[in-house]
């Protein structure tokens, strides 16, 4: 039944920009046999997300980088094959942080894969990657925690038609906020208004953010989630009403740069209108999560929440596919599906 | 006894950069007969606050900019000469936002001015336009409110021996605080450490202030209090600890800048350590003042506050005198002395 070896992709060098093909590394070791306490993960799906690409650089962070030789960190939903531990029973679908391989294996309650059991009743399993998952708890806890929206305020979310854009503006349509997206293409804008339900969405492909913010958002933005750095946070940093709430989730925009960061060069509006830029770190929020899927996957049964995965097929794909992110190539949460289930 | 005429700096141009002499004109209009209910105050200080450059902006701000033509805008304290009004009697004490001119003259309830009587027993006048006045409150709910500073949590300001920084620094002392100032030279990092009290001060003109945070900040910074933008907050970005809290005050070292405003390029360090980055304006907390002015002439009376002002003499120099702020030339809060008592 065992496969005898597993295949992985190991950081082989650090990226200098967007990754390249030759920063990767495929290995095929043997899968040892299970110790007590140890299960087998067979993984089915892989989570491509942007912060993946800090985790590649040698710097001090929220997590130690990936070293090199080391398989690269991700996470991933999949079904225990072989289990010594009673917490897991062969045929189990766990989440958790596996890597980019086809097998994970380890002690069932290991701190650093944090494997907990998922029911593909309440969701499919990619489901468990997005909303239900990091990209959703990050969007939940980040868009109510720290951007503290009130009914009737505007709510605008950068990187819209991503895994954590979507949920941001689904939530912050629930809260009762006006909500206005940016994306990059017609596609993803008709997406999150037609499809979400989204207020407006500016496409900043099309034509300048700030002239956008200002006709979508005619009350100015008084919480701004944002997934991009760059121009953009320059953009809607002009448009901020008094006491505005900008929640620092990432910055897609900047993490391939081979310059130096573009800071916020309008961070002075923080001074004018006394407003707040905070960062947010989903895993300070673990305890809640239950609350945060509760949540989710009610609204997802009554309809009134939509997940939209973009799944690509092939391991062998996983360095191409991983760039899609930093190219603006994927609609909705970027999958890497490994194997059937 | 009244004199017949006034003495005015009105704004003449809009500075590009540095103010320049001819940014400035001269007026001496004759001075009207008061109306019921209006006051005439002889004006003795003239505050002189980084804050000014931007009134000189034609930009979209928390007041409106000075017009051309008009006397320019400027904190002050002074002596009521004459008075219709039962509010302030003749020979009272009064602080206001009266202009650069030497007197002011209008309704004692005017919205602009904002007249305050104020008790020379309890701190000599020029102690109003500092640590009992805009500066000190500003400082004093800044770091208190948004600052939020724990015992024993390190505390950085920069322009450290200017108005607002010298206040920062003491009441973060008194707070239970490691203080550490950031000053340019130094004359003024020997002030702020040997005359208020400070753990220690890093010269910026002396050497990285990277390195110097490193030094005296071992246990990373809780709280920055910027006074000044640009290369500093930088750097100490690289230093915050985790829910750490950035007090954006002020930005005296991008004021003049005739290219755009150097953004905090390190300002993902707000991710990494979900940390906090705020705007603040004193003019929030005005129902306050009372609270703040009493603790620090307590502290005051007690020796364990101490008030520095930078006073230069003479009305004329007023536009010589302000541009002192943007070269770093005062140590203590700059006052422009215009008469005697």
């Amino acid at each position: 039944m065992t496969q005898a070896t597993n295949d992985q992709f190991l950081l082989a060098a650090r990226p200098v920009g967007m990754p390249k093909d030759s920063d990767w590394q495929r290995a095929t070791p043997a899968l040892a046999e299970l110790a007590d306490g140890e299960v087998r993960v067979k993984i089915l799906y892989i989570s491509l997300d942007p912060a993946m690409r800090g985790w590649m650089n040698d710097a001090r962070s929220y997590v130690r980088p990936v070293a090199i030789g080391e398989v690269m960190r991700a996470g991933g939903v999949g079904v225990v094959v072989e289990s010594k531990s009673p917490k897991f029973a062969v045929g189990a679908h766990v989440m958790g942080v596996m890597g980019v391989q086809r097998y994970w294996q380890g002690p069932a309650e290991d701190k650093g894969a944090m494997l907990a059991q998922v029911d593909p009743a309440i969701a499919p399993l990619p489901a468990w990657l997005n909303a239900l998952g990091m990209p959703g708890m990050t969007a939940y806890f980040g868009l109510i925690e720290v951007g503290q929206p009130k009914a009737g305020e505007t709510v605008v979310v950068s990187g819209a038609a991503g895994a954590v854009g979507m949920t941001v503006g689904q939530v912050a349509k629930h809260l009762g906020c006006r909500v206005v997206g940016i994306a990059g293409g017609e596609d993803k804008c008709r997406f999150v208004v037609e499809e979400l339900g989204f207020d407006a969405c500016i496409d900043y492909k099309a034509g300048p953010v700030h002239a956008g913010l200002k006709q979508h958002c005619p009350q100015g933005v008084d919480v701004y989630f944002d997934n991009v750095g760059g121009e953009i946070l320059d953009a809607v940093l002009t448009r901020i009403n008094m006491k505005a709430r900008i929640v620092i989730c990432g910055a897609i925009s900047q993490y391939n740069a081979t310059e130096a960061v573009k800071g916020p060069a309008n961070y002075l509006a923080l001074l004018v209108n006394r407003a707040r830029m905070e960062g947010m770190l989903v895993t300070d929020y673990a305890a809640r999560y239950p609350e945060g899927v509760a949540t989710l996957a009610r609204w997802m049964k009554e309809g009134s929440f939509k997940n939209r995965e973009h799944i690509v097929e092939g391991f062998e794909t996983f360095p191409s596919t991983l760039n899609m992110l930093f190219k603006g190539e994927n609609l909705g949460k970027l999958v890497l599906k490994v194997a059937d289930a």
